[in-house]
This record gives structure tokens, sequence and C-alpha cells, in this order.
């Protein structure tokens, strides 16, 4: 797609390129699904877990849930992370996890599930950007393979999933729109956003803020639509996973 | 602006029509700026104090920093809300005041600070949707009534402040676009967007969700365009205020 | 008791005279009673709402339970005050808190509640000294607001609540017996008391502390009469804003 | 005093007789001063330590500081008492260590000190009531053996201490004003006084409150007047036991 | 083993030599079962406490619990030891208590106790080395004067305990295996050991640890023989004080 | 070395036989020294980081640190694991990084890493029993390879790391002694045992409990010895992985 000889990205990628994307169906045994996310040198070990229980406010509903928790291992960043202490927020953290909840219910039927929850946790192995995305690549697979494991018990799939989920993150760095943009890019970009869409091209979340900048309409545009197009391609890599 | 004779509102307002938006500047005395922004039945408090540090990750730099927090006093929901207790994280007040606080550092020159922090404070005592809005537009008024107060110490206002600052919920509610929801549209909404624009149109933050839903492309346009129409007008209102 | 022209007091006050106090009934409307209370400089916002469960100690009494809660918000002060952290004991608010829901207990009769709670939350807006007293003198206005919105569902107020309920601060300042201290009194008051009491001239707490001080048998004495004559005024003054 | 030949107190004691109060020094042997406080069933351990620091507050200012911990033992309780759990603030702890740091405070002279704080731990063996007056009475007598025991490094104690102080409470049960109650007098009490005095009859603290109840000024005097009464047996036996 | 005149030892004891050991019944009155034990400077209140309810693990197994807690007070260590705060882990406390708890246990049939939880509390007052083991002696006290004294409701006192239980401490210390190490040889010990074993001879707990240092498997067998010889004595002062 | 025709543990394994044992150099890159443990089904992630500081307690005293931290992923055991909460103090952890900290620092000379710190962070992936071992056996390799990357800053790795450490869990299961337990085996242990030594032979740490059951001294023999051979087969792995 980028016929451009010179890139000024690292790795030389083009503006227009995503990092090499994986996903390891079934890294551990314990969980019901479980997956090890790769994207260029950004790992998440996503594992989906079926509890046959609902939070307080949905007793007695007859509806289930899904939640999701997001950590960083001390030894994924560059200078150690220091473990969460007692009672100390870590704000960006709650922010991961409260969206990577949110783009897997909006394509879950709650009322298919019955009086369970799933529980999606991603925990980050290595870190170089895209860590968010990426969980919810992985969690979106998870799900699948647990999905699959239960479906004695829980019925056709197709009756709880609507759709699939992929989410990717893009940016402008150096004045440039850029797809998939790895930590040294993230660190400098003027702006940066992630879009969440559902594999039939519909929109979840749009996130685009300004770094200590600002955007004009016009780039907002043009962002949205580098966007569209990697999740298209990781969509396809995500059903290719899911049938290998 | 509506030529409609019946709205499906409540309130009968127009879909592009803001609640009424008020800013009482002076409202306490102890901060350096402080107004009470009340928007149609949403109240809440905002103050803004100026500090002669900054933390750790700046010290030494000659940089200043700006950050916000946001509370929900207890008698301000329908329902009693509870206080937060020790170690319970409240995931939706920790993302609002990182909203908060990056929009307002997007108009401000950090370096023209010095190593001082400026806090702004946004506590909510009535709730009735728009609660992270309304606090954005008051933190603004706060922030210039703190710094004009500073005056003498920090030098002329326009090396430290580059632009205003303003935010507007849009939405889709019974498949239509609407500005400003409050707390009944808010609850019943397909997809709830908040946009943070500054005064000369460029945009801070889009964030745009579907809450159990999906919205497509031409959807995502009409929101943007309903919330640009909204800013300007409070812009306006932020610079009435000031100057009487 | 003072006939002097020249007060060394701030403000130009006497010895025995109140600072200008006002009861703002219905500030905000989600909770049932709600009063914003003025002393002077100091703002408390007190906001009163029926919850129809008790604690577990209480289940299945047939008996209702009155609590308060008391917080500062940031901006109150002078120089900001942080907001309690997980896991910190602010031990002020602690004993403030306890003493707003002891005074008010002391006039309700918690048998003819039935299994309610009722919640008074008392939260300082401006603080200029004596934001107990205020609280507790909002914290009575607040809860007859909401008793009598609730009366259908509890009954006559008249088998609820047996008394009114008043508090002021007496202090030594400089050797003299004052009433009513605002801030740089009580920073620099070496007697410092306060006293609660009902309507009808009866005691429900005596508090008096030396500052690294002590106090003789006759000072105890003037104080507690100079109270006396303050609890009566104030009573006075939340009659009439109730009235109104 | 009491003419009474048959008393209606638990173990025969008249309206104005203390329990036996017995002070057992040096019962351990790390902390500068130590004393076990028996008051009639009830046993407080009160230890005095010296640290060569101040808090942050007073750094520099050539002043020491004095602060006190109480706590119950988990066994002391009539009912197993959980230890304080992360993050529960057990408001009454925190009420009545305040109380017993503003008591000692109030006859140290901390100038004198230099750049030092006393602490002051009290903890609660067995409690049968009285376990914050007794812990002012040990605390008290723990204090002078610490500084005894430096007085090499710290002067004359002549120039540190400028009284004695000790505590009581007095109480109205069955309408009787009481001495010095234990628990299944003070759980039945209308009022509950607690006094602290000097050794040379000087106030310190006055806190008095009904439970669930008022009472009158005339009470009010009959209960200080049989506290004071307490006060000055005390001050003999913590002199007495200073000196044997 | 010892037949020297003069020994390297603190307070002449030889290697093989216990410190003097007491243990004083009903030291305190509302716990259930309570007792002072002294080893040399080191001093513990142990009380024991009987609830009738179990974990939530256990509840409907009709079968009870026994569960342990360990604190040291701050006055019991040399420069005061602050307690814990909120949030707070003291690993050290935490490994303690649940050695304890694993001893009491392993001479409990948990099945003959009835949904009923036995609270084991070691509080150290003084502290002069092996504070864990004179816990778990003075535990083991404790809880066999709290079942006598419900043995009308429990049944008899043989169908639930099945042995007794001591622990003690070794070490080897300038090349010397060493019993019962007091705190200056417990701080310079090369090797530290904690036997628990039951009256008749078995092993319940082993645990050797090499301090910076390591022990070759000749040593290892050296001091496992001399806690033997060790806790056969504390045995038998065991059953001397139950039987006292 | 077994003879047995019929096995009756898990995996036809012999009594005496370890799971397969593997160690997966470089298997994250952010961290210094990263390898991904796997023995049988349980797969720890062990990463070492050196920081350029010490704890408090060791400024100013030109010596270093090495501390652990030990974490069960919420997927890694059956059933979902909840990650810790504020304020929640998971005992079984602080034991067990507690062991991983003392047992590396038995082998290594911090007097020789100048003020610099080791971080050893062992997160369980996939749990079935041995994790605890497995996190020490990964955390000496993760060690070394942080080391070697280091050199040039720290000096010849033969200075600082004085030996190899390897750790084995033994125990009693149907009444044999067994090597290395998988979880159903720990589960229904009688008697558990851990051991830590170093590649020369000798102990570092030995931790041996009755489950609710006790041992008697030849018991206690046959499992030390049945360690000590699986020590020097996990010793060997370990050199020849850091050699690959």
């Amino acid at each position: 797609m980028s016929d451009a000889i010179v890139s000024n990205r690292p790795n030389q990628r083009c503006n227009n390129e995503l990092r090499p994307l994986t996903f390891e169906k079934g890294f551990t045994r314990q969980a019901s699904g479980s997956v090890l996310v790769r994207s260029g040198r950004t790992v998440v070990l996503c594992t989906c877990t079926l509890e046959a229980n609902v939070p307080p406010f949905l007793v007695g509903k007859n509806k289930g849930w899904l939640t999701a928790e997001y950590s960083m291992l001390p030894g994924s960043t560059q200078g150690r992370k220091p473990r969460d202490k007692a009672g100390k927020v870590d704000g960006r953290s709650v922010e991961i996890q409260r969206l990577i909840g949110r783009s897997l219910r909006a394509i879950v039927n709650l009322n298919a599930l019955g009086e369970r929850t799933l529980w999606l946790d991603c925990d980050v192995l290595d870190a170089d950007g895209g860590t968010r995305t990426a969980s919810i690549n992985g969690a979106y697979v998870a799900m699948m393979l647990a999905l699959t494991k239960h479906a004695a018990e829980l019925g056709p799939i197709e009756s709880i999933v609507t759709d699939s989920v992929a989410a990717i993150s893009v940016g402008i760095v150096d004045g440039e729109p850029r797809l998939d943009l790895e930590y040294v890019e993230d660190r400098d970009a003027e702006v940066d956003m992630n879009l969440v869409m559902t594999g039939s091209g519909r929109f979840i979340e749009v996130q685009g803020s300004g770094e200590e900048a600002t955007f004009s309409r016009a780039q907002l545009q043009d962002l949205i639509a580098l966007g569209e197009q990697g999740i298209a391609e990781i969509t396809q890599l995500q059903q290719a996973a899911l049938q290998s």
C-alpha cells in the first residue's frame, strides 16, 4: 500500500502499515480461553474465565455480565514499574480496563449468557506501545475460545456474540498520520487516537486526544479513515487465528 | 434555532439547544479562583488554587503543572452516593479528572508558569447529567480568575493561556442527535459523545462510545457537527462571564 | 454584655455577638433536605437523605438510625486541603462527624422512624472557623426539610423530633470570653469550647479544651453562660428559616 | 461522704468512690517508661518512648512534640474485638488518642524538649470501662519515668513538666451522679462525662455527652464537682507511685 | 552436654540451656483463656477466644477452625516499633501468625469442635528474641484454659486436643549450636532454625535459614537434636503450669 | 532411576522423578534478564531488573540489595484468582516472596554490587504446584542474565555471585516420599517440604510442615535425601540453560 522507498518510522514501517501481529492460542491451560498476543515487541497474555455468578446489581435479572482487568507486569517496561501498592489508584489502568470491558460488551448479548460473568484478564508481559489495543484484540480471541469450550453449557455461540471487535491506535507524529504507534512514536505524537470497531465496520469507541496540542477537523477525518483500514486487517487476522 | 413546534425532549428543549448555563464568580472566598456553574439542574463548584511546587517528575525543570480532581457530594445524586471508602477506586471519577486535567493543559503554556502547580477542584453539588462538561467549562473560568488574581506574581495572563476551552456532550437518543444531554437522556442514549474544543475551534478531545450499541460513520459526523455548534455558544458565555 | 464602642475582635464584633447567620433552604434539589448555611465567611452545604434500611446492628429491631458525615472541600481552606487519600485517617473529621450524629440523635426518636436511616452530609465549601457548629445548625434544618417532604410516609414530624438542636463555639482569647470564634480567633484561643444544646435549653454536649493551656472553674462557668445565650439566638434563626 | 449502708452499684461501691487503682512501674523493660495501670478490672499497659526527631511541621523550630496512640487488644473485650483492618477507621480510638495527646501536652513545655518526640502508647489488655481515663493516668506516670531515665540528656524534669495530669469519668446512672463508671454503668448511663485536670486543680478537658438524652445545667455542675474530687485522689496515688 | 564453667553466651547460659520460662495463667479476665508467658526478658500475652462461627469456606461443613494473630506492641522493642499503618503489609508478622495457626491446628481435631472458631491472639509486650516460639508455647496453654472453661459446651477436651505442642529456636552462633537464642544471639546467628514439635516427639514444623550464609547437612542434624531436647523441657513446663 | 513398572503418580512419574523442566531465556525484552520457566504444567515468568539505588536502611553503606516479588495472574489457577485488592494482605504471597529474596541473597555478595538493587519479579502464568520452587529456579537464571548484560558496569560476575541456587519440593503422599509435587499431590500431601540449596550442596532453607499432621525424624531424613537428589538435577539444567 505504501510505495515510499524511505520511511521515517522505526523499523522502516510505512505510515499505514501494522506491526506484525500474531495470536498464540492456548498459551496457558488453566483459564478457559488463553491467547498470547504479540504486536511487534508488545506482548500481552489475555485469558478468559467464566464464573457462575453476576455482580450484585444484576442478581435475579437473568442476565450476564462481562468485565475486564488490565495490568502491566513490573518487568514489562523500561525501568521497572512498581506493582500497585495498597490504596494507590493507577488512573491509566482503570481507564484501560473500563475501555476493554465496554468494547467487548458492545458485541455480546448479555441476556443470552444467563447469570454468568465473563472475566477478561489482560496482563502485559512486554510493553512497546499499543498495549490497550492489543488487549482488546486478544480479549476477543480469548473470549471466543472460552465460549467455544463452554458451548455445551452456554448454547450456540452465535446467539451470544453478535459481531467481532478489534482496536487500533492512530496518531499524528511529525505532522503525519500514522497507523499502530509503537512506544517511541506514541511518546512523541501530537495527537493520539484509539478506535474500537466491529468486524462489520461500525464504531464502538472513538477516543482522540491532543497531547498538550490540538487538532483540526480535517486531521480528525484523516485519522479515522486510517484507523478503519487497520481495523479491517486486524479483523482478518483474528478470524484466521480462530479458524486455525 | 429550532423551528419544531413540539419537542420530544424534557423541558421542551430543541435537539440543538443548550440548557440554561450560568457562571457565578467568587462563590467562595478562600480559593484564588472560584465559580459556581449551573447547567440546568446540574450544579458544580469549581475552584482553582496555585501552589508553589511541582510533582516529583518536574522538579528542577523550570516548568509548571496543572492537575484536576473531580468528586460528587453524597447528596448530589438521586439516592445518596456513598463517599469513596479507603482503597476503593471509583473508575469513573478517575477518568473524569484525568480528562479535565488534559483539557486544561492543552491551552496552558506550562513553561510560562515556573515551578508552580495549578489545582482545579470540581465538586458536583447537584447532578443532572453533564457534570464532566460543566466541570471543564467552570474550571476554565476558575483558572482565569486565579491567574488574574496572581497576575503580579505570574506575569501577563496571555503568555500563560493560549486559548479558551469548553466542553459539551452530544448523543443519539431515540435515533436523534441531541445536544447537551440531561440525566434521563444520557441514561437512555444509544451513543454518547463528549467533545472538548478550544475557543478558536480546534479539537482537544473526542470521546464517543456506543452504550451496548454501535454507530456508523455518518452518525459520528453528525454528532461532531452538533457539538461544534454548542461549544461556540458556551465559549461566548464564558467570555461574557469573565468580562462582567 | 459588651457595650464597648471599640471592639478588639475582627469585623468589630462584640464579645457576645454572633456572626451573621443565614439558612438558604433548597439550595440543591436531589437530596430530600438541603440547606446552605452561611456563618460569616464560613459556608457549609448540609443535605439530608432518607434510606430504607438500617446498619447491621439494628436489622430486625423495628428502629431507625441517624448518621452524619463531614468533609471539607479542597478549595475551602487557605492553602489547598488535599482530599483524604485511601487509608489515611483524618482524626479531626472523624471526631466532628461523630459529634454531629450524636447531637442530632439526641432529639430524634429513632423508634418512630421505622427501619430507615437518616443520612446527614455536611460539606464545607468555605471555612473560616466554626464549621462543626455551622454543620450541626444546618443539619437540623436539612433534616426538618427532609422529614417534612416525607411526612406522608413517616407520619407526623412531632412524633419523630422531640426538640430542636443548635451548637456554638465559645473561647477565651486574649483573656476574654468570646462567642462564635472565627478562624483567627480560634487559632489563638487559649481555651476552646463547643456547646450543643436543645431549643428548650438542655445540654447535649459540652466539649472544652485548653490548647496547651488550662482553665479555672470560674472560666468554665463564664463560657457556658455565654454559649447558652448564643444557642438561644441560633434557635430563633433556625425556627424563622423553617417557617419562611 | 456516702453514708448509705446499701449501695446500688456493682461491687458495693459508693457513688463517690473510685475503683482500686494501682500503678506497677517498670512492667516491661524495652521502653524508657513503662507502667501497668489497674483500675478495678480494667488493665492498661502505658509505655513512653523518646525519639530524636519531630514531625515535619516542627522541623527546625527547636521545639519538641508529644503524641499518643491508644489501642485495645483483641482479647481485652467480652467477645473478641477484631484488630483494625487496613483502611478501616476506628473513630473511637482516634478520638481517644487525640484526647490523651492533648491532655499530656497541656502540662509539658514542648520548647524545653528540644527536637524530640515523646511517644505515649496505651494498650488496653483488659477492658471494664474507663480505659481512656486509665490511659491518661498511666501515661503521665510512664512519661515521668521516661523523663527521669533520660534526665542526663534532657536536663531537670521541672523545666519540662509544669504540673501533673489525671482523668476520671463521671456519669448519671439511674438518675444518680456516680464517680468512675465501670462497664455496666457506662453502658446504661444517661449522661457520660470525662474530666481531665491538672494536679493543681485546673481544667484541661471537659467532655460531657447525653446518650440519646440531655441534661440540665444543675446536673452539669454536680458532675463536675464529683469529678474534681476523684481527680484529687488519683493525683495522690500517682505521686505515691512515682515516689515509691 | 555443657559442663564448661565459663560460657560465651549472654547471662552465662550454657549452649543447651533454656532461658527461665514461666506461664502466669489468668493474667486477664475477659478472654476465655489468658496466659502471660515470660521467657527471659521476652514477655507475650496469649489469649484464646471461642466464637460460634467459622470462615466462609467452612460454613455448613460441621467442622471448626483455629486461627492466630500475632503483633508486637510499639513499646516492646528497642526503639519504638510503629503500629501497622493501613495498607502496609508486615510480612514478618504474617509469616509468624500463619506458623502459630498451623502449629496449633496440627494437634486439634477440628471436626470435634463443631462450627466454632478458636482465636489465638499473641501480643508481644516485651521482645528479646524468641517471640514466635514463646507465642506458640503460650498459645497452647491459653487454648487449653479456654477449652477447659467451655468444657460443658464442647465436650471432653481429649476428643478435641490430640497432643501438646511446643516450639523452640536453635541456631549457630560463632560456629556453635545454641538453644533458645535471645535477641543479640539471633541478630548474629549464621543459621537460625525454629522447630515445632508435639509433646510426643513428632515434628510439626522445621524452618531453618542461613542468614546470608549456608549450612551443611551435619550442622542441620546437630541443630535438630538440640531442639528436640529443648522441646522436651518446655513440654514439661507447660504440663506443670496447666496442672498447678 | 526408578525401576517400578507401575507408578501411582499422575503422569506415570516415578517417586524420585522431576517433571520436565525448561528455561526459555529472553522471553521478554524490556527487563535486563528474563526467562520463562516451565515445570510440567506450571509456567512462571521471571524477570530481573537492576536499579541504581538501595532501600533507606542501606543508603550510604556502599552495599547493594536484592529483593523479590511474587504474584499469580488471575487466570493462572483453576477458578479465577482475584487480584489483590487494596489493603488486602495475601499472606502466602508475602511468605513466598520473602523466601525467594532470602534464597538469592545467600549466594550474592551484596558488598560487591555497590549501591544498586536487584529486583526479581516472579509472575505465575499457569499454576500446577511448585510455583515457589520454579520461581527460585528461574530467578537465579534471570539474575545471571541481567548481571551478564550489565557486566561492563558491574565488573566480573564471579565477584558478585558466589554459588548457584535451586529449590525443590518433596512430600509424603499416601505414605510415600515423592519428589517435585504437582498440584493434586500437594493438595493431598500429609507432609510438605521445600528445600533451597546451593549448587555446591549446602543448605539455604529447609521448610517442612505437617498439614494437619505430624512426621517422624526418620521421615524428615528421607525427605531431605530425596530433595538433595532433585536439587542436583535442577542445578545441571540451570547451568545447561545458561551456557546454551
